[in-house]
């Protein structure tokens, strides 16, 4: 199996890419790496290159680069030679914790589509209390979403689901403002009638109070509520903890308790840790695709790198393929 | 200034909400309460009547109800009760802790709209960081919003957080998918543009990940979004707390520490609670609304009717008319 990785995308770019890539192939058999990126500054991290080659590009797209025209104009930045190895059949999948719009053009415009999906996907896994998981797409690959969109979601959803995360015949839930049938707005109250008919084990609709408590499995819903919703978890987090180290510093004595707490809290902040989970997919496009946490370190690199690998394993992308196939031909 | 209450709305009625009211009447000067709803129950808490009238009913509308059948059914319902009193003149502000779907719909059905205001919004002020707080609207009162909805919503949210929360010159922010201009689905980019010309603090878009900060006073966006934001705020903060919790209860070393900073931590539980800052607003109406949260104490209850007071005192209803009035003269 062979990845190929921007290796100048996300903060900590090219260190913690490297650093992740040598812990995959060290760690997982018949992989191969192809790090795409300035040659220069990855052979400063790159110890061992078993199995690991490396593209020499000088050209970056940086996360201020408007994404559509950066991936048109800069032809041989580091995200769009990493599409072109997996369009051209030089790559099995690929990884990038760059600029997310852009990977989203690139795969769309480079990699190109499954027949039969409309819009590909964004989907990060994020955490619940007992440590499941859940499925959240999309969260902004496609803003304005139509019913059958999210239909298309629900079945690549439970198909990576099941078949990377293991959970057999994981439950669908439509991500509404209320838990009865016929509450929403006009796109969720059109999606619940066609989610009834789809091949998925739908649930209903799933308010975003319980998706952290694992409501479903696969919450489907269009991209800007889910951007909405992904980044209220990330802001809400982000405030506690923040409060919560403003009370431990408050006194000597809350010094002193948050102290004996460190580890365990630590532990805390691990669990609301979605980088555990690997990257976001963007699933529908014609090989895996895998956006990587921007803040990713080593160890979510290595996560997404172990995504993508399974998704490969396990035939995701084919699976995906022929279930739409076989739903279009029913149709006709 | 009278207020009409619904005793029998929310989980805790009529108790706290006869509490509530009783600690109004006797801290605030010139205020005289109606109170709805079964009289034998309300009097068992009622135990100070001066400045408190009580209007007998049987009939409620339940938190299973579906809202506008029971508002149009259930007649004699408190909640319906309540509205009427405001709508002939007897009440000038009205609070519920009940069914929010039927009050949405007593408000639009029974106290009627402003004049040039198509659509009711549920505005709830929600925690920052800082203390400052900043109102979202609208969370579901209208859940297909069009662009020219979310300008009036930012018109009303300025006008009731420059008078009533006493911030001058309040920003507004669209909730969006990205902070740059253009960004966002049709509605956004749509009203983006109107935004830019209306009457108001316009800052542009702001991201969910920012508006526990304080990225502005006014956060307007469609009653979908703005319900998926809420709940998910809601959602994230429960998580973390139960998971706190767990944290803490896991040995005996952590559960001495928690003991010693439990104080702190109650204050931060404080810091989240939006009940402090009063009830959820349905602003647009000919009065003003107040949607206490269902779980409202006596003290929420008692916020409740400063913050409905102040409407009053402060003439929000009719700034909001007069304003709206003259945007659309401008127009003509």
């Amino acid at each position: 199996m062979k990845l190929a990785i921007d290796a100048m995308g996300g903060d900590h770019a090219p260190k913690e890419i490297v650093l992740g890539a040598m812990d995959a192939v060290s760690e997982i058999d018949n992989l191969q790496i192809t790090l795409i990126g300035d040659e220069n500054k990855i052979k400063e991290y790159l110890t061992e290159t078993k199995n690991i080659e490396v593209i020499h590009t000088d050209e970056v797209i940086t996360s201020d680069d408007e994404p559509v025209r950066a991936v048109r104009r800069k032809k041989n930045a580091s995200l769009v030679l990493m599409a072109r190895e997996v369009k051209e059949l030089r790559a099995d999948a690929c990884i990038s914790a760059g600029n997310t719009g852009a990977l989203m053009s690139a795969g769309l415009f480079v990699v190109g589509r499954i027949p039969g999906i409309d819009r590909p996907a964004l989907s990060p896994t994020l955490p619940t209390i007992d440590g499941k998981g859940f499925l959240l797409l999309d969260v902004g690959s496609n803003v304005d979403a139509k019913p059958n969109h999210l239909v298309q979601y629900a079945i690549m959803g439970s198909i990576y689901v099941e078949k990377v995360r293991a959970i057999k015949n994981p439950t669908v839930g439509l991500l509404n403002v209320g838990t009865e049938d016929g509450k929403g707005n006009d796109l969720t109250k059109k999606a619940f009638s066609q989610l009834k008919d789809a091949p998925v084990n739908f649930i209903g609709n799933v308010e975003a109070r319980d998706i952290l408590s694992g409501a479903a499995d696969v919450v489907v819903t269009d991209g800007f509520s889910g951007n909405v919703a992904l980044k209220t978890i990330e802001g809400t987090a982000m405030t506690m903890f923040s409060m919560l180290k403003e009370t431990f510093m408050s006194s000597l004595k809350t010094k002193v308790a948050a102290g004996i707490l460190k580890n365990d809290l630590k532990g805390l902040k691990g669990k609301l840790d979605y980088s555990e989970y690997g990257g976001a997919g963007l699933f529908g496009l014609a090989a895996p695709v895998i956006k990587a946490h921007g803040s990713s370190n080593r160890r979510a690199i290595y996560s997404a790198i172990t995504q993508a690998c399974h998704m490969v394993e396990h035939n995701v992308t084919d699976t995906i393929k022929t279930t739409v196939e076989s739903i279009q031909l029913e149709k006709e």
